[in-house]
């Protein structure tokens, strides 16, 4: 996408100035700042910057909420690797392995006060109402964390409630993206509405595909471990559904396999894969991903006021964030 | 102090309307939020309310910013207490202890946002303004903490560096809490200037006195065990002082006497008093508080147009933090 490519490099350009008005008295506060930032697709100021254009912005008048929207991004991330004792990410040590725990939430929280001291970069009458929505998306966002980690020790999670979880831990942030440049470009409070549940419903449907290719992606191609999820015991959307769709006795051979400890890894997945293709899991799966992203295009076909070209240049990021080819 | 009192008792009363205009989605992210907010003295909430009234501002105009950095100080207390891993504050669990070490994480970023979601409830020619200053205050507060993390593991440690530490860490929130008062009376620059020299050195010879009484306190008075700073091998003005002042030979002494792990802990206090005693490390230190005291005392009087009974108010919280009489 070699079109998307252009504003990424905007974006990473606009990230060197952001210390631009600030002194630091304590430089190694923010070394483990800078190499969060660093890599990273940068999907989220993106969708902002394409968005605020299509309603008629220039983007450098939208810039400081771009780069906020990152900052705030890769902050969750910092905080999120602690969380989960991750040492991975993007292929490299993340901030909590290369330091240590005690850096890691340090250095993360200074990346959410520069959240705001980038936001106050923006022009004066879009500051308090970038803040709002941002703040707004922040504690959502927040939310969806603390449900994810009671996910995790809790033993029934209906798909219902794993809906709302990624809806605020991954779809709103993504819908904020889009609106936030719809706002930044005084589009009517209708268009910014359109533009949110477009965000919101091809965020949905991009973190159930997540779940779909750990278990069914080409491993040449996918860049993770395919199954990685099962042996992490992770309540998926493939895990719920069919927890929700199988009987009693497949039910209790499915909870009894996934946590089997002493059942190989490569075993565990074959006999779940089986269980999931009984169950109809995948096909079912697909049907809700394609749903989605449907109705994501409904919206975004029920914005007024903007031309064909802007359309299309937003439907790009949905196809390119589902890898799709149209 | 039944005069702070009064103000206590109105910022206890405003605090349970913060999420007034927020409905969560997750309520149980903010049961830690609640918790670290309750108790405690509320000073630098105090000191807003009035250096904003002194400057002939209503209270009720400022109320947003006072809690903002009321709920910043906190969050700042819950992600340390994870970072120190302190299992007491105030008396009762810490956030970490009650909870764990993810949650603490967690509902600490909530703190931060909801720091911001109360600003936003200023007027809306102080948003701007308040964030800006709250902001640049977070960031010197959390490079502080920077410095601390790492003196914990530094061998040499100077006394200039140590002033710097305590100066970011505890100094300039505190005078942010007075000058933020001033910006929201609309108060000169060198008024606003000057309370915050005033509030910083305050603070400086705050900070300086509580290493003094964790020594040479009346254990009757004292709520804390006498020479705790020495058993956990925290690096005091005390002991700094100490350092600087020695000779070879007893700096020798100093250093094996205050890391000898075999040595049993009455004793060792007992030792390193005698040390301190010899170099005149109590009486020089009570001289630096007392300089850094009237220092701030002669910011205060710089300050024009501020009658004397309102100067003499925000003197009552300087006297009340050094608790001293007259």
């Amino acid at each position: 996408m070699e079109n998307l490519e252009k504003y990424r490099q905007l974006i990473i350009k606009a990230q060197q100035k952001i210390f631009f008005n600030y002194k630091p008295s304590v430089k190694s506060l923010y070394a483990p700042v800078y190499y969060a930032l660093e890599n990273g697709k940068k999907i989220r100021p993106i969708c902002l910057l394409i968005t605020a254009e299509a309603f008629g912005q220039d983007i450098n008048n939208v810039m400081p909420a771009a780069l906020a929207i990152e900052m705030f991004h890769n902050f969750t991330l910092v905080h999120d690797d602690v969380m989960d004792r991750s040492p991975l990410r993007r292929g490299k040590p993340t901030v909590y392995h290369k330091w240590d725990i005690n850096q890691a939430i340090l250095s993360g929280d200074a990346m959410l006060l520069l959240v705001y001291q980038t936001l106050l970069q923006l022009d004066e009458k879009f500051i308090k109402p970038a803040t709002e929505l941002l703040t707004w998306a922040g504690l959502k966002v927040s939310e969806g964390q603390q449900l994810d980690l009671e996910f995790e020790t809790k033993n029934k999670v209906s798909l219902n409630q794993y809906l709302k979880m990624i809806e605020l831990k991954t779809a709103v942030l993504l819908a904020t993206s889009f609106k936030m440049g719809a706002l930044l470009a005084n589009a009517s409070k209708s268009a910014q509405n359109n533009i949110y549940q477009f965000g919101k419903n091809l965020g949905l449907a991009f973190q159930i595909q997540d779940d779909y290719l750990d278990l069914y992606a080409d491993q040449n191609v996918f860049g993770k471990k395919i199954g990685n999820d099962i042996i992490t015991h992770k309540k998926t959307y493939l895990f719920l559904k069919a927890l929700e769709t199988a009987d009693a006795q497949t039910k209790k051979t499915l909870i009894s396999t996934f946590y089997d400890e002493n059942l190989p890894a490569e075993q565990k997945i074959e006999k779940i894969k089986q269980i999931y293709s009984t169950l109809e899991v995948p096909q079912q799966t697909l049907t809700t991903i394609e749903n989605l992203y449907n109705l994501s295009q409904k919206y975004l076909f029920k914005i007024k006021f903007i031309d064909n070209s802007a359309r299309e240049r937003i439907w790009q990021i949905a196809q390119y964030l589902m890898k799709r080819k149209k």
